[in-house]
């Protein structure tokens, strides 16, 4: 019995069917990965750098078909899928960059009086579970920010496709193998697996051949797998990315036209790709009286005219429309839905709005709506105001929209950095760079390690141990 | 209900009679805790550092106190607690010089183009609960590793002292506590508690004020740990370090001169303390015929006549010759004891033989001896010898012993790479050196998170997670 993709353009199924890989062909690949490890893990950074390249290349090479199913498949825009071509490919290029410049991933002291030489090197944790995302079948699932940075630690890589997108990942898939048949690599450093549920991943992550997983998704599938992981004999690491609400607080005082001008910059930041990421801004915590009143009007305006686009799956649009209802139906909950027409799966963007006190007792509303929605919380007083982000759980970022950088704004950034992986000064949380500076992660649930980020070349670490070796003489 | 701590040298429970720590002091101590890890995470690194400087003065004015009560708790010799002693000094020296060193803590980049200024930070992950060792007193307890380190992050330091040396961990907590009130930071970045057994430990690893733990101690005690704190709403890390059996692999070919010299180090690293150690080479895999028999009769030889001393504890004591009845009833497994005279909590130093074969059928054999003992494994295959050590848990450390560094060494260095934290050429295993290039962990068990080390200024890194400043301007 096989399973379908979704395409969200056309509301229908894909007529392309899949058959889960069996669970002979599944113990066939992670035993090939084990035996590949050692191998793999003796290569040198700078082997690996090509490595990336040629998947570059190969991916490249297939462009137009790539993105043909990515569309198809995900019913994102021709304009999105360029932004996470885009993404992807420097991905690549700047983990493959790094590699040159780390090559050793070696620190050395010798003790000379004792004759002792120590070397401390960065070296592959082990073969690697990868689940990428839902809702980037590019940049964050098949060959997206884990499976990079785990290629890039000398790990072998198992990917489990998002069953979304299985046609886009098995097409990315081929190109990771064509890229790895130009390399000195056994072929059997990559394995790529289909399901539709998750049995097989479940197995997977108990099974003693994987070292460490990284995943992308909800906080429910996040904590299964961490259980899973925990509880194995051998505990592993999972670096798990669990989506966060990214509170932004706007500050009184913003002269009207930069009040106007962050307006549109939020709106666009909820209603793009329908709001369908993880660092949408899900909380916007505005003063009460005529000033919030004015930035909600310009917010609201913003995209009245913005038309709807369809959501990832039925199953994220129901999620969408169930959530939206559980929020709505708080009391002292105001709703307001773009009047815009929508058909199929497309998803309405909304806004809510109530007060510090209603917030903050309604766990309910401090729990993510995925999709473009966003919770406006009057506040009228700052003191108040940190009290109910003190409580808050953790997040993937925290935004501060301010006139002027007050002792009063710098006592609400020390407050966030307990809150939150990445604090955004007069900016919007959408659209995460990827550069060695970044960090895409953050307290508990935001994700299960605040120690790692997601994207960026310091997530090579999440998959690498230490070891020192010491050599002496006998005598 | 009070405790006391035992004299191992007189055999005896000492007088002074301790009261664990009431729930209510616990409460307080918590709150206060979590109420000053704001400020210290903003403490500014060169204050620590002057901090962790005031601690090792504070000691240096308490030695001799502190050395009395020390080897009254412990009956380790004066010369142990010298070594200690210097390790301890050593450890804050380097520690606060590299918070001098990294300063900031900080990487910058700037986007120009775009007026964006992104900062990556590393950040106090909060307030850590440190439970010390048995075996180091000083090193690896109240002003341990653990507690240097999570200083060092700027977190907030909850010791629970170690039951068998409370009279130790007091003094030194309240030299930390002078020294403190030298500094600027509040009194309440450190707290100190005792307790006789596990439940205030428990209650602690579950309080949601706690956001790390820094555990050395038994892999039962780690894994109850690791337990706990995954199965809180919000998990946190725990790095346990659990010990390991290090296995040494003594190659044939080496020349006689040698052969005695490395026989009498690994004698030495054997009986040192009573073998209380969580580096003691544990097993001795030993080629079999005459070059590996006249190896073992030098081993023997060197320490027939080395005065047994106590061990820590008479719970320690009784461990170990339960241990090593367990190991000696298990067939085909030949005990030689050390022929001198022992009493009270002496351990007598002992070596077991037996073969590949039995060894690898006996998960026993595989497990931890706490004590002067090690067990003795004649190989005659390097084929079967591999094979043994793909099998073996994690490990601290791996020792191989050889005169030319063959390709074959190469291969066992690359298998041995995947089961330990560190490689000794051609020295032993015991004597770990605090430096920036020392890795102290493993694999599971040896530690619980092969990523991080328990010594060293790396070791910073367990207790800091990273945070992403993104400076923007509105319009």
């Amino acid at each position: 019995m096989g399973f379908r993709t979704f395409n969200p353009s056309l509301n229908s199924w894909n007529s392309e069917v899949y058959e889960a890989t069996s669970e002979l062909e599944l113990a066939s690949k992670l035993s090939e990965l084990a035996s590949c490890q050692s191998e793999f893990s003796r290569s040198s950074p700078i082997d690996r750098a090509r490595f990336l390249r040629f998947i570059a290349e190969q991916l490249s090479s297939q462009k137009s078909v790539i993105q043909e199913m990515y569309c198809k498949e995900s019913g994102l825009s021709p304009e999105r899928f360029s932004a996470e071509w885009t993404r992807t490919m420097h991905t690549l290029e700047l983990f493959a960059h790094y590699l040159e410049k780390e090559y050793t991933f070696e620190k050395v002291q010798e003790l000379a009086n004792e004759s002792i030489s120590i070397r401390k090197k960065r070296l592959a944790i082990g073969p690697v579970l990868v689940m990428g995302s839902s809702n980037f079948p590019l940049a964050y699932s098949t060959i997206g920010g884990d499976s990079v940075a785990a290629f890039a630690a000398g790990c072998c890589v198992l990917v489990k496709a998002h069953p979304m997108h299985v046609g886009t990942s098995m097409l990315v898939a081929k190109c990771i193998e064509i890229a790895l048949a130009r390399t000195e690599f056994p072929q059997g450093i990559f394995a790529h697996i289909i399901d539709d549920g998750v049995n097989l991943a479940q197995q997977i992550v108990a099974d003693n051949r994987i070292q460490a997983v990284g995943f992308t998704g909800s906080i429910r599938g996040g904590k299964a797998i961490m259980e899973i992981a925990q509880n194995r004999p051998s505990p592993i690491p999972v670096f798990a990315e669990m989506g966060s609400c990214n509170p932004m607080i706007i500050f009184p005082g913003l002269n009207p036209d930069d009040s106007k001008v962050i307006a549109q910059k939020i709106g666009q930041a909820i209603c793009n790709d329908a709001g369908q990421f993880c660092t949408k801004p899900g909380l916007l915590f505005v003063p009460s009286g005529m000033e919030g009143d004015n930035f909600l009007h310009a917010l609201k305006e913003a995209h009245l005219t913005k038309s709807p686009v369809p959501m990832l799956h039925p199953r994220i649009f129901e999620n969408y429309e169930r959530r939206k209802k559980e929020v709505s139906t708080v009391p002292q909950v105001e709703v307001f839905t773009c009047p815009t027409h929508t058909q199929g799966i497309e998803g309405a963007w909304t806004l809510a709005e109530t007060n510090l006190e209603v917030f903050q007792s309604n766990v309910l509303l401090q729990e993510e709506v995925f999709g473009p929605f966003s919770l406006v919380i009057r506040y009228d007083s700052q003191d108040k105001l940190k009290h109910v982000l003190n409580g808050l759980p953790g997040q993937l970022t925290a935004s501060l929209i301010y006139s002027v950088k007050t002792t009063e704004v710098e006592s609400f950034i020390a407050l966030l950095c307990n809150k939150a992986g990445r604090i955004i000064l007069n900016g919007v949380p959408t659209g995460v760079r990827v550069l060695e500076v970044m960090h895409h992660g953050g307290p508990f649930p935001a994700s299960s390690d605040s120690r790692f980020t997601a994207v960026g070349p310091d997530s090579i670490t999440r998959f690498q141990k230490e070891v020192t070796i010491q050599e002496e003489n006998i005598s």
